[in-house]
């Protein structure tokens, strides 16, 4: 047995970054830039003025000074004259400040009549006159890698850049076995219950940034496991679910043996999740999960999820543990590193009563899964404690 | 001009509920349910061994006790027979506990030759079965409206429900407005920049759950809006981008009384965002958006996301506002609602050096909206502050 840490080393050396590819802006976000971005334009490209009003020369500008209004400049239009002396170009917002001004004076401290401009009210001194490149100039880079955010995406657009630089999202292809389980919507047996892991971990690694295919359910037959092997074909990363404890009935490890399977390490000194496989089939990566629900579901917040985050080239590809104070005391941990259910809010952080791994309802209830180190003493109420968000 | 708060209970009234649908359970992982789910079934639905090992009575269980055995119970076959005195049945994970047994002495803690059981180890008192129905029974809810995570998803599969009753998506149609505007790939004019809020607010809008339609930009012209305005028939909500202050060229506000629109209100006493606009066009909301892209993206973290949400059912429509200190002081706030850009760290958090409304890669840096009330007086280092994560 290993720890969760080791374990983690190790299946990172099982994955690598993946390649690039280009897809279109309206759909960037949430991916994650994988090369940096370089402007190619200056934002504005032009001095702007920020205001509706009246561009004139800032020397002219003064209480009761009057100008000639000899045209007008609208985003998109500019005025294509010069501003000489005691001249005024009407301009909104956004238009580009012709040649000869330097100055927009807000229309509420003006009057015009005709073409005849004053000045009404005093001015600040301000010039309500975005200078060109103050957003961005050309060379003004987005460095990769990052999570796209919706930020990204309109400063992207603005520098117009259409086709985005992102990492591929990783294939990754569950396979549940186990001769009890159903799909959802089918008739169990007496026997039977519904495979309801494949589709929390679908839901989990797609959240995370994977492409999840759902393969048919194995039975517990060596023909049936590899058949759902050879369907896994072409993607990055195989997770088998369940069939990875002890049991005569547990083929997953002698059938992915067979089928070339190096393995990286099986059981991790951890509570739940204690029979997880990994290792290499090709260049395939593959993991095996145990079958309890909640065992399966914390080993994809602490293995797969990290896993896509690095396929996707994200920096940080652990997400921090948050610390918080303990609302209830705990009694102390045993040997293994326990990953507790637990409710966070206002009042501190409760474990929840029943840990067993079976219980997909309380882990529904649960937010957090709370870290104890192995044989960590018993906790008071009030001490501090790290948890994972989930 | 009206508050932000006043604004939004305004943009409240122009928006409902929307009508629920029924969808995969694989593709329900972040919708929002929309009616309570019940359960019709009890997991496990069989007293089931929690270990691999052998069923037997527990009034027999202590060390060097013999067994013959008498059969096998796997996940998904039971063992149909009777357990008697002396008898045990060999079982796996998951099995349901066959009659007459109701202890499972762990498989480490035995010994087997031919049909002999021997118990070579002291088991504990835990009797490693699982009661049918710890997990959940007939009749367990869980209680809408919950935006789907991983673990419900899961849960729901457990309870054998494959089609999910979630919040329909709520439609909104962008339409950018503004001859100096060009989509990204484009080549602009000189006097022209790229439309790059459509691409920001569509990113935020669809991660807040909406589906978002791109409409054609609208130039300056009647003809132009009423053409964008038609295309957007049959959106939730219809959103204009720019073309909402007091120039002459912002025709948004005549052309949508014009199609009849019911103004609700013009202008937020805010910054940025002050010339937002929002009525009903027939039984579609509308908010007129300012241009500016600042102004329009904080525009969209403060009313469009709410009202996305309220029309996703979603309890808590608004975003709690977050605390933390000020890593640098600030300058007192003026008479409007301000919501400037800030850049939130393990320092504490400290506004952006440049305000203006007009510049994305200022907030693309930042990740919160600092929040002043009006006349907010100024600020020191460590002081405690308000602020909106984006």
């Amino acid at each position: 047995m290993i720890t969760v840490e080791d374990a983690r080393a190790l299946l990172f050396d099982l994955v690598s970054p993946l390649e690039s590819e280009a897809i279109r802006l309206a759909d960037a976000a949430g991916r994650i830039l994988a090369q940096d971005i370089v402007a190619t334009r200056d934002q504005p490209p032009f001095a702007a003025s920020s205001m509706d009003g009246y561009a004139v020369k800032s020397s002219e500008v003064e209480p009761h000074a009057m100008f000639k209004v000899i045209g007008e400049a609208a985003a998109g239009r500019r005025f294509e004259g010069l501003v000489g002396p005691g001249q005024a170009v009407r301009i909104f917002t956004g238009a580009p400040v012709p040649e000869g001004a330097d100055f927009v004076v807000i229309q509420e401290d003006t009057e015009q009549r005709s073409d005849l401009l004053t000045i009404t009210d005093t001015p600040g001194p301000k010039s309500n006159i975005r200078s060109a490149g103050v957003d961005f100039v050309s060379g003004t880079k987005i460095t990769a890698p990052r999570c796209l955010r919706p930020e990204d995406v309109a400063l992207i657009a603005a520098m117009n850049i259409p086709k985005v630089p992102v990492a591929r999202q990783p294939v990754i292809a569950l396979i549940s076995t186990g001769d009890e389980l159903v799909l959802p919507g089918e008739t169990p047996g007496p026997d039977q219950i519904i495979a309801s892991n494949t589709f929390g971990l679908k839901a989990l690694l797609e959240k995370a940034g994977a492409k999840v295919r759902v393969l048919p359910i194995a039975q517990d037959t060596v023909a049936s496991l590899e058949t759902a092997f050879g369907l896994a074909e072409g993607a990055d990363l195989v997770v088998t679910i369940g069939g990875a404890s002890v049991g005569d009935y547990d083929l997953v490890s002698e059938v992915s043996q067979g089928l070339g399977m190096e393995r990286s390490f099986y059981k991790i000194r951890m509570r739940p999740g204690k029979p997880l496989m990994a290792g290499r089939l090709g260049k395939t990566a593959m993991v095996g999960l145990p079958g309890n629900p909640v065992s399966a579901m914390v080993c994809g917040y602490l293995f797969l999820v990290p896993m896509v985050r690095r396929m996707l080239g994200i920096a940080q590809a652990l997400t921090p543990l948050q610390r918080a104070r303990l609302a209830e005391p705990i009694d102390k941990n045993g040997p293994r590193e326990h990953y507790m259910r637990a409710i966070l809010n206002d009042t501190g952080i409760r474990v929840c009563d029943d840990q067993d791994s079976s219980l997909l309802s309380v882990l529904a209830q649960a937010n957090a899964l709370l870290v104890r180190e192995p044989n960590d003493p018993a906790r008071l109420a009030g001490d501090e404690v790290q948890y994972l968000p989930i």
